[in-house]
């Protein structure tokens, strides 16, 4: 049986409309389905870099009555931690202010920050349990998180299931296939922040094509200084 | 597959029975629906001002035998905050509740006015929650908050989903598309409180018509003295 | 497609089956379903007068066998403030008991007589509830409450979906928009108790036509003096 | 519509399958079914006389296995209130068991015995719950409490949806109509506990026709005493 | 409409399918299917003697293979009160034992041993539980309880709606209309313990016909000694 | 309705979808689906010896990979209590493991070994339990329990619904009325330990025939020294 | 009826949609649909070996963008105790640390490593659970448990089910039977760890034919210094 009968047939026998429910394959369809809205969410692209993370996020349009910075892409989760996500914007937002809150605890209980795994773990969790039990729908975002841990660079990208891996570099959102194949290709270890958000917007330029515009974008850089730097509109003219 | 066919198809499999399922294409559509009520509610249109906020709601028709002020439909969070809702309004009135204690308990606590964006996130957060868990149904309301931080004019807008931005002028409910397309060619960020509130009727006059009527309006204003000021019936004639 | 096409569709689909559907327009159908228990209940007016508050109820027939004072519509919440409802007796009953049991407590705390609104509040928080979470039933009734609140007469109704307003007249249950229409007329702000009652009586005579019988009638008045009077039967006369 | 069409309308459409669905004309159809199960059982009428309270039930058959006082269907909640139920028999006792305790309750703490209605609220918020709880059904009885309360006498019925009234006299189960037909026209307020007996066996009679027999009747009796007595078989016959 | 009828009908429309649903009738369909287990059961007849109870249980075969005390039908509760079930044993085994534990605690207690009729009322409440909460099923099972209470013999059965009497003498299980009948003609008040035996085996006797073998039975006896006697095998030809 | 015709019928009408369904004619068809399970899995065999106890498991076929002991089919509760199983295996490893618990405690507590049956009604408890409770499943496996209660041996089998007896000898999982039916014929009361081995394994020989291999087997014995050996392999062959 | 016949069946009546509904058969269909995610996953083998354990996991293909450790497919539960998986692998990740977890209390309670059977018990009674309550989904994944226990090695798998053995060597995900057949003739129990990496590698290229990559694979190793050693890339060459 070809893959779109087999579609068609375990959406008629009903398999696909809860997220506790295998199909006769293995899969978890409301898993699956969660991951589309992933993919229809805008793009963000995170870097690993010598000295330290960098995230290009593509917010689409200017929402010209939107404040600046409530529109942003990149958040921030502590002075040494950024993220980013793609899919449902209100999941994004609750999973990011836990993480902010983890961190938080982490700084008063510990007096320095917690390191940016601990961080990624902590919502992988969450989502996991979201695709396990009854009473819940899986979170539908993929979210970015990049940071230091002991001035060391780490970027981690927690899909839907609530797995994760750590990256030199990766997109997630819409295109993240092609950004994926062309970081393959352009990406080296030894990039330095500033070579990374230009590679980032180049590669956006690549693949949206005529509707490239560096409004657009979302930067977050954190270096060896520790602090997220925040770069958009006019200033982020100068990394074209 | 037309968008319209898709749409008959998820119905007839049942994909928009409850919150927490995902269509194939990976949509909430109990959120989408509930997204529709607010559509539905007569409009509000919210600006952030150089010299403080302004809320100008239309209440559609003056209920005759409804006290005046029971209608009103700008309501006080706290002296320096205050709200306006479209959609389902007991859905409104307890989530404009919740955030009148948290900011009652803010100013027990720490006697001072709580930040407008914090009582935001705490009702995003609500909302958020009852997208997600398969024993609630979505508020099926959208709320604007408008009021001062330390001075500075916030204004917020938390939709259905849960997600919120800060915007400089916005509207919510029936003709929000219509209202946010004129607000993005005459709103100017030096704009007064005065002026808001007369480009918020003009606008209204515009989008209304026929059905404009300067009694169908409650206006609420907190400015740099950070009181609520509500403003309607003749008082309001002057502003036109 | 028209509105009873429509509603065949959602009835059809199943939408109207649990009270945390929306329909695809955006409807709560459960809901909708409760607030025609409503209409289907026996009639009162309220009335928010110069000198108090007034509410006059029909119990329809006058059940022979049961005690007069058993069948009386017009409840007492507390010396200060008086009840009455359209719809389920049974959730009216308990929402009143609830409503009692928030002025004792309040009494025995503050040694004073609570806020009408503050009562209000608290059963339209209750209502509210019922028609979002999966577990429950939305109550099947309206309520009206009328009180003096530091010597000023309110008058309220909580609907089903949860939400109230003031009012300086209204009617719930049935005929209520042929008696509103009439109370748009009637009322005037400065009317008194005493021509309120006529007022109350006057209306159901037209409203009623030959089924009208002074027996069938509940009035409460709360004056002045605070305390709540109960006129019913022959004493009722004296106002026709 | 006609009733009947609409209501295999309404079970074809499952509005029948849940207590807390509302049928789209507002009614909660499992609940009207709990009702229909009151019918079935065998009749109780009380009476609230001169001096004191009277029941006088119908067991049908004497089963002759059971022992007497187990089948007897006027059951003491405490020895100042005495208590009757038409439907299901296990829903009856477990909510007169909530009763009893109830009443002991209060007389340990208060060295005294219980309000009668004070019973009645509580056992009708029971009932109410029971049909609003999507996680149980609606108690499957009706019951009459009767007792003195300081000395005067007290009779109430608290039927299946939770709601309750004091009458004069009543009747709940079986012919439940047609004996209150008669009642309302023998029902004299100043009857004697001993006329109120004899009137409801006579009123029994006139029901039964040839099924009448003396032995099928329990008689519970609280006068000034304030204890309960209870008359059934030869004792009986005296006041037939 | 013919009974049959309504059934196919009733179980067309799933009105039997849990257990708190009602049918249009009024019936709990899934209570009465509770009911046929019960009927499945092997019988067992008590008996309420001059000089104690006693209870003749047929376990029908003798499974050569299980112990003859582990097949005894007829349960220990506590040395004064024995039990015997008809219906699913593992549901009888588990309700038995929490009989066991309420005497136990009894008499840790109060040093005395506890009345038939309280344990008789925890079971009973126990099972009345299990047909009103949607996450349970009804016990399948019918219980009788024999003992002594203050030295005075009291026989209960709890039905599988947890609803109890008291009898003179009484059959659960398979043919039990049959031999209550046979038990209403035989049975006197004044029979003592040994006759009782007798009887209740003749009465198997009449009932089994050909398949009545001395082996299948299990008999206790509590006497004024009030100590649990259970005779079985042999021992039992003494009363054929 | 022949036998067959009804099962089609059941399944059609659903009335085999949840554990706490009864069908119309009583029964438990999950219970009994459950029960299947326990058929399919390969058989034990229990003892009660004159001087011991003796349980002969057949784990089929040896898995090359798997370690000896790891695969073994008798499992110690305590060093004077073994179990062994028919069914879904984790289910009996967590059942076992509850029991082990429940022995070490009582070790612990008293100082003492557990009594065999005291084990024996806590698993029967939980597996009760979980055919009642609808947000369980049954568990799917018989558990045969053997052991010394003060010195004196006792087999117990638990079953799928909660439900135990006490055997002189009997056999779970596949093939158990063939092996029962022999071994009614060949048990005898004064049987020792090593010929109860002997009887097990020629049994086997006889139910199996040409798939009888003596490495299949995994034997228990506890005796009167009360610890735990386990025999297998070669040392199991000099009892054929 | 065929196999495949009654599998049709018995999706067509829905015995496979929740993971606690038997079919008639006796089968938990949701859990075996379970396992089938377990076969995609892609494949490890695990040794148990005269000085210790060895793991040789396949991870398909290098990810370039993934960090080399990220990626591993050996896990650290504790220095003495690691685990790979087959199958959904945000559940691995969790049910993993929650055996870190465990290993980490066991250190901090008791000052040394926790024995590798308890750690394999806690996560199969987690997955037992995952298989018997409603209101979750089993666990779609396989363990392998690799460690030393006082010097001892042992490997154990714990399947889908919460069923688990200890092994000599096995395999779990794609080609389980393949691989187990080759470790069948091929394994020896005194084998080196050495030589088990060598073995696994040479079972891979006969498995895997022109897609074996030694890039592709993942070894760990725990031998008497009892620290686990990763092996990776270049260095596993040497083994080749």
């Amino acid at each position: 049986m070809p893959n779109g009968a087999m579609e068609i047939q375990n959406r008629a026998m009903g398999y696909d409309r809860t997220a506790t429910m295998f199909s006769p394959e293995g899969h978890l369809l409301q898993v699956e389905y969660a991951e589309k809205t992933v993919r229809l969410g805008s793009a963000s692209i995170g870097f690993s870099c010598k000295d330290g993370v960098v995230i290009v996020a593509d917010r689409r349009k200017k929402e010209e009555l939107i404040k600046e910075e409530s529109a942003n892409k990149v958040f921030e989760v502590d002075e040494h931690i950024m993220a980013s996500a793609a899919g449902i914007l209100s999941d994004a937002r609750v999973l990011v202010e836990k993480a902010q809150i983890a961190a938080q605890q982490h700084r008063v209980t510990y007096e320095s920050g917690i390191e940016v795994e601990s961080v990624v773990k902590d919502i992988a969790n969450q989502k996991q349990l979201s695709t396990q039990y009854g009473a819940l729908r899986p979170y539908g975002v993929s979210i970015m998180f990049a940071g230091l841990t002991n001035g060391k660079p780490g970027l981690y990208v927690v899909d839907v299931t609530g797995n994760y891996f750590e990256y030199n570099a990766t997109a997630i959102g819409e295109n993240d296939t092609k950004i994926n194949n062309i970081l393959k290709k352009e990406y080296k270890e030894n990039i330095t922040a500033d070579e990374a958000i230009k590679l980032g917007l180049k590669i956006f330029g690549k693949v949206l094509g005529d509707k490239f515009k560096i409004e657009r974008f979302d930067v977050g850089v954190i270096n060896e200084e520790k602090k997220l730097r925040k770069i958009s509109g006019k200033e982020l003219k100068d990394y074209k």
